[in-house]
């Protein structure tokens, strides 16, 4: 098994894994490294290696099962006081699997799990400089 | 301004924030305490204190929103050569303000921003019992 491509191998059927849930377009089940107990995994059925290959309607998609399977988590055996969201878009971003994912990870009180982070606090003729850059982008993309 | 309510209050326009896109469902804007510089925040109009008070259908919009800005952030002047979605979901997943919101993180290398996780490799009988009680709670939700 190619560890870049796992995520085909196990929609196909190639691979195993521990599913949750299960659609035509929509595949999620557990991390087999988790960071916390119960640690999803939501994925899309059609390989789209990034973002920008990932089609919107699939990417709302996505983002929805999340929402149900956070419920869920709330509510199985899973110790789970609260959930996080994350997903890494590039190597630079943390990706090691070249076909999108969503985490979808439980959270329990000292559980270890966290972000490593420097917050700082720029002017505000800083943000507003980098946002007009950023709708500059928007309007020509 | 009640920190715990501020977006409402950006979204009304009676506090100041540096917006990157806005239509009629969904606002995005600087972070004023970003991780990265050109940190965006992307929120629902519509109060929504948690994923289980927000509209399904926005929330599919919040991604897709949050995909467009990964595009517009890697062309922008912003240094991005990859991108992080995070959303934290109640306190014990470090929810600060109480209006959903997606993070949406431009990364370059060395920035220092990332996971503070400890993985681990539990056997295939411990996953597939989780998996098992979060399809039962998915059937019951």
């Amino acid at each position: 098994m190619n560890p870049y491509t796992i995520f085909a191998d196990i929609i196909a059927g190639r691979a195993p894994a521990s599913v949750v849930y299960d659609d035509p377009d929509v595949l999620a089940f557990l991390d087999i490294r988790p960071v916390t107990p119960g640690h999803l995994l939501v994925v899309p059925k059609v390989v789209a290696r990034n973002l920008a290959e990932l089609d919107p309607a699939l990417g709302g998609k996505l983002f929805q099962v999340g929402q149900r399977l956070a419920a869920a988590l709330r509510s199985s055996e899973v110790g789970c006081d609260g959930v996080n969201f994350f997903l890494a878009d590039g190597v630079t971003a943390g990706q090691e699997v070249f076909h999108v994912h969503l985490h979808v990870i439980p959270r329990t009180p000292g559980d270890g799990f966290g972000l490593r982070a420097r917050a700082t606090s720029p002017p505000r003729a800083d943000l507003d400089y980098l946002a007009g850059s950023i709708r500059g982008a928007l309007t020509r993309g």
